[in-house]
């Protein structure tokens, strides 16, 4: 082992994390961002874009089985769904794992990611391959502001809210996400660590509540982000997502019916945190 | 600010974690360790032993209460309360707020932890002055296998269970605890991270499970412990500790009842993780 080690400069995180790095898997400039994948002998591959850890291979399955699975058990019949961001193709060899899914639109800035991960990630891009995929390479507002097409489900799998992402999170963007979906569509993304970027999470709850009929949050704890406690914000036009509606019948290593109802904030964290 | 940065130094974590620090507060050498407490923009003060973050102001109700609130709304009347460690004093001024506490037993191994916490930390060593508590300067395993006293509730509050603090999970100890507890006595202990500690963790159940009658297991989201996902395994020698048996009448920032019954393990996930 060499005594490399990788510390990420995360600006919206009050703490740093540190890896040894076992070996520099790749490294290069994409046409928007410095992108690094690198090898730790805990996580696995670590990908790293902008400085700011993306996935590792170890504990990605967390965080993709949970931003995609709870809509779609949630969702009585979700056949197209489209994913803002995750290049990677974590969050679309999730959706793909739905026989119900009969297209997946994924809308990715940057197409360097997706080579990356094709190229070095062989268990997050098993997905590209499958005919039900389709990739464009544009902004997400833009796609979700200009799009004729309707969709089941809005996954939304971005970066850090700051810069590009920000964008997304914008009353415009929410409200072009509630317009392409259908009327029992729903809608979800990512949105930080409950521990460090409170405020965010309540700003968007806020503004989930104005575009959709429902707006709701719910948990999965991480191992390698900063703050860890993560937040997934979720939308309905028509159906809590609270409830299970379809039978869990895919493989998942942390997902599950229980898991499901159990991530939502128990009504005194909610009142305390978010709603107080 | 200065430019000084702390970086944890933990052999039984994968990452590290990186403090910026505003101001050393204390930096001395105790009889038993290296002592130090530093003040970030973001924690606020954080005490840290031999290289590993014990606690930062900010976040640690989260631990103190999950610790200590669980067993003591799960137990009937939790009257003489001993807790193992400890000495910052977190544990001790969570258990003072519970009425029904007659007496709390402190079994700290450093006085220079306590000392320190007096001068430094003022909002977790307020119990240190109620006439309720007691402390003793000795080791918790040494005291469990030679005292006569009877106790509702035994709290392990160790540091890693490596070096000084892995003795209180030998079987013997384990054993004693279920000895000086009453017949209807409870048994919690911080049992590290469901992420990175897993064979520390199942191996704890499986030596509770011989020692008392139900053993079982709860997390809570933790920012600054390394793997965050952070486990308290809790037995009984009669009630199931997952119901809460006395009303909530106590200020808290996380613990309530319905967190209470969240934090167990979902039992798909328990059955994956633990006993698959």
């Amino acid at each position: 082992m060499t005594e490399l080690q990788f510390q990420e400069t995360d600006p919206f995180a009050p703490i740093h994390y540190v890896y040894e790095v076992e070996e520099i898997i790749c490294s290069r400039r994409t046409e928007h961002q410095q992108l690094l994948i690198f090898k730790n002998g805990y996580f696995g591959r670590v990908l790293v874009l902008d400085g700011v850890v993306q996935l590792t291979e170890r504990d990605e399955h967390f965080y993709h089985e949970m931003l995609t699975h709870v809509a779609l058990h949630a969702h009585p019949h979700p056949a197209d769904v489209l994913i803002i961001g995750g290049g990677d193709g974590g969050s679309l060899r999730e959706v793909l794992k739905h026989k119900a899914v009969k297209r997946v639109q994924m809308v990715e800035l940057d197409r360097g990611v997706i080579e990356a991960s094709k190229e070095f990630l062989p268990t997050l891009s098993t997905g590209f391959a499958d005919p039900r995929a389709n990739v464009l390479e544009a902004k997400g507002e833009e796609f979700l502001e200009g799009t004729g097409d309707k969709f089941d489900l809005v996954i939304m799998d971005s970066t850090d809210p700051v810069g590009p992402a920000a964008a997304l999170f914008a009353d415009e963007c929410l409200a072009s996400a509630a317009r392409v979906l259908r009327d029992d569509g729903m809608f979800v993304a990512q949105t930080e660590s409950l521990h460090f970027h409170l405020d965010f999470v309540r700003e968007v709850q806020v503004k989930l509540a104005r575009a959709f009929k429902l707006a709701d949050l719910y948990t999965a704890p991480l191992a390698t982000y900063g703050g860890n406690w993560w937040t997934f914000s979720i939308a309905s036009k028509a159906h809590d997502p609270r409830e299970v509606r379809r039978p869990c019948e895919i493989d998942t290593k942390y997902y599950a019916e229980d898991v499901h109802r159990q991530a939502f904030l128990p009504p005194s964290l909610r009142q305390k945190l978010i709603d107080g």
